[in-house]
């Protein structure tokens, strides 16, 4: 019989690289992590991570084939395999992930940022299975956007197609900063962030009694903000109801520019689901040129928040065999 | 010798219809109208069309081979060939126009919007010879779009993508209607009655002098406008000032989905050049999300704004030979 084949996933935080080995269906075969922030030298770091890859892979009890290493990180670039100036990365400027992989393997080496991967893992494993043109937004502390066109991955001319967390919800009035220097940038209002400076801004202007108040804005997070509302709590509801507006404002846009079949939200946000998706679906059609009216599916991700990352980065693989 | 080959280009407008016979060089051979309005029936239409055309084709002295028919047309569909809903043209509904003109012929017939046209025009025939990713803004009484992707069309799930005129500048609070029904699109600031409007706004909010003030709004257009702002009328550079920073604003929305080469403007208000360049491309710049900045070119189309339409249909032609 021939062996199985299966594709490397990888996933490059700021504190732990997580690995995993993955079959076409899914399944995630073998597992393990190391921790990034160890690491001063990319080709050190490499070595480590590769030799931890081969003591996992012999674990697997059936008998394998890998067919490929996908890497998901901030800011990788898929034309080049590089990761350029990772914010929080032990490594500096632009980092050739690839290449420092390939000294170890002649197998492919896919380089892509979370969210592409995660929308490629959609595709592969999730809810867009057969879907050539869909969007994924990955809500977490910051937004990220991965755009599929044609079955295929947009990564635009320099790589980075994609960042819809930057897009500004206005011109020039926002008073909200963004931690890339700009002002409005969507992610500051559509991400567990965003949600609770939102929530400061309500509990500032409302005299509305509310469990919240009792928090600081250290202690907050989208998860107690969601609990909140589900008990009723009126600050928490409206928090919600405003970002999934602002979310549907700029998701009308998306589809002026690309006209998907559907958009994913994936993450902990998106783990709220009417909360979010009601305010948001209602915000996207209000804004919708007719012709695209009841016609784009807004979707919750099929792919679990746990292994998401890893599933996606090996999806980079499948998808390098099937397009 | 081989005959030459020629690709048709027919550009379906409210009034007319034009067309031409286009070498793999942008040279029309022969061109030639009809009168749009006079048909009722799509058939008809069509029939009167083709028979004008092939007397066209007959002036043409070289040896030539007609290898394709592409259109150009308000809401244009290119996945079903079929123009859905046009407000300007005779017939209602959706309108199956590459079915009925494949009555008259096997060869190839390809339907798209005017801007997608212009897209591809500038691919085949100008100034994005050799580019793979890129978009083009029509501005003229409205605003339309054409996005390339990896060398192709981006036209999305339903045909529609690249509607920017549709998108809005802000959420909820503008007071500008749209002929679409909604407010506040990128059209009815960017475009050649966007630059208009916004003529009279300032108008009304200044005191200065200005030759303008003695024209009614239906009497102002935009080239009165430019030649105004060419002699340092005050309200005149004003008006092009706002209306090329809302369009620069959106158009670093445009390079945080897509990632362009490049952004090509094309009709009268990109004629206005540095009146309309310059501060589109400084907020464009100020909008951008550092990894793109310096890195996207914003030129002027290099289709001349006569020939444009057809030699844009035409183009569809050739891209769907050599993609």
């Amino acid at each position: 019989m021939a062996s199985k084949k299966i594709a490397a996933g990888i996933d490059i935080g700021g504190t732990n690289t997580v690995f995993g080995f993955v079959d076409r269906d899914g399944n995630i075969l073998a597992e393990d992590k190391i921790k990034t922030g160890q690491y001063d030298e990319i080709e050190v770091y490499v070595a480590a991570l590769y030799e931890k890859m081969m003591i996992a892979r012999q674990k697997i009890t059936e008998d394998v084939e890998i067919i490929g290493f996908g890497i998901g990180a901030p800011m990788g670039n898929i034309n080049k395999g590089t990761i350029e100036y990772p914010a929080n990365l032990p490594w500096k400027g632009i980092i050739p992930v690839a290449d420092v992989f390939k000294k170890h393997t002649d197998l492919p080496v896919v380089v892509t940022n979370d969210a592409n991967a995660a929308a490629v893992g959609e595709m592969i494993y999730g809810g867009a299975k057969g879907m050539k043109n869909f969007v994924v937004i990955t809500l977490g502390t910051g937004l990220g956007s991965g755009f599929v066109v044609n079955g295929k991955l947009l990564y635009g001319h320099d790589g980075f197609a994609g960042e819809l967390g930057h897009t500004s919800i206005r011109p020039g009035s926002s008073n909200r900063d963004c931690d890339c220097g700009k002002k409005g940038c969507l992610e500051t209002y559509v991400s567990a962030t965003g949600l609770k400076r939102t929530l400061l801004k309500v509990m500032a202007d409302s005299t509305k009694p509310s469990d919240l108040r009792k928090y600081s804005f250290n202690e907050l997070d989208a998860e107690l903000i969601h609990q909140a509302a589900k008990k009723g709590d009126h600050l928490a509801k409206r928090a919600f109801e405003r970002t999934g507006k602002i979310l549907g404002f700029k998701l009308a846009d998306v589809v002026a520019h690309t006209n998907p079949e559907a958009i994913f939200l994936f993450g902990g946000l998106a783990l709220a689901k009417e909360l979010i998706f009601e305010p948001a679906k209602k915000a996207m059609e209000e804004n919708l040129l007719h012709i695209y009216r009841g016609k784009v599916k807004l979707l919750p991700s099929q792919l679990s928040t746990q292994n998401a990352a890893v599933l996606g980065a090996s999806s980079l693989i499948w998808s390098l065999r099937e397009s």
